[in-house]
């Protein structure tokens, strides 16, 4: 039997490296997808590609030029949250929600999935330990499996694409603790909203890392 | 009272162009959005933009590199179907349709609108004289006004931005019709799937818009 094939976003973080690791074990030959969007370090970007090697699994980086800000990700000079509580991360959309960011990444994902004949699309979304971003909850991804089914030539003529979301309803430390027997690299993958030498440790991504492996007792690899 | 914002996709043709000018025609500050993807000739960007300025409106132009192929339009050694018959055009997918092409056009329109705080997203699309591409479908923008309620801050924290398509149940005919009414400039505006001097007079675009002119009795401004 012909090995199906499978799109994952891999951003160089903990989640998306922990999907690729879950959809390999599945058996599914994976293309991993990687966004340069101008984001404020290119440290993901190395990080994802060498996720994608090491996994060994092909790779294509698609560049992005926004031409508009309205994200304190996409405009350096606005000053990151810093040390919010871990309550009101997962409660409010803050400043460094890109508008329309995973519409665009899903999208393309999509086009990708039809360009190879690839039947699924994974995305390494949270919507418990997450920082309140609209387009990581379950509704949205209902909602974007509809517009596969309409709106590719695949979804109207036979089987829709489908997007799967393995973390959606698990905590950091669940996460964590499946990526640990998935044998996940999680020294190679970068949480951080800085490209620093080490983690900031205060922006939310850092401080979702950290509960994460606080939790499990375990030691973070990065630190 | 303030004017209302517009993001319009503008592509070169004659659809786009006539929804830039009904939009503007209906009182709002109308911003073009622009793709440079790659697509087989530069020329309809060129056009675009001629279009955007002496519509006098803002607009940006988002450049996407494709690294897949999946699509006559972004594969240049790929042959484009030429004299098919109309009644082909309308029914069949053809080679020319670009994997997810409007999924991610909207999506940068969404996140541009978001970023301007604008309400409303215009595009050109059409479901009668057209190339049978899925996401020309009112079904489809049906399922992507899901996705911008669900996936954007704007959607859930107020009001979702809207997909117009005021073309999608007009015919050629129709849309000419009221493009003159409008006053849009058709001599700036370019349909055919080729960049040459004058357009071909065979790709399906260049028979569609034949067919509009014709019908009404009279002359592409082109020809």
């Amino acid at each position: 039997m012909k090995t199906k094939k499978a799109v994952v976003l891999v951003s160089g973080g903990l989640d998306s490296a922990t999907t690729l690791y879950y959809a390999k074990n599945k058996g599914l030959e994976c293309f991993c997808l990687i966004f340069d969007y101008g984001q404020r370090h290119k440290k993901e970007i190395q990080k994802a590609i060498r996720i994608a090697k090491v996994a060994s699994c092909s790779f294509k980086v698609v560049k992005i030029a926004f031409p508009w800000k309205g994200s304190a990700l996409l405009d350096k000079t606005t000053r990151l949250p810093q040390g919010r509580p871990l309550k009101k991360i997962v409660k409010e959309i803050p400043s460094t929600y890109v508008p329309s960011r995973n519409i665009i990444f899903l999208s393309f994902a999509a086009s990708y999935a039809e360009a190879i004949g690839a039947q699924e699309i994974f995305i390494g979304a949270n919507s418990l330990d997450y920082s309140g971003y609209p387009d990581c909850r379950p509704e949205f991804f209902k909602s974007f499996q509809a517009v596969l089914k309409k709106g590719t030539k695949v979804g109207v003529q036979s089987q829709s694409i489908k997007v799967r979301t393995p973390l959606i309803q698990k905590t950091k430390v669940q996460i964590i603790r499946m990526g640990l027997k998935l044998e996940v690299p999680y020294q190679l993958t970068w949480s951080c909203y800085q490209g620093g030498k080490r983690p900031c440790g205060k922006c939310d991504s850092c401080l979702l890392r950290q509960k994460g492996f606080k939790q499990l007792g375990q030691k973070d690899p990065l630190l």
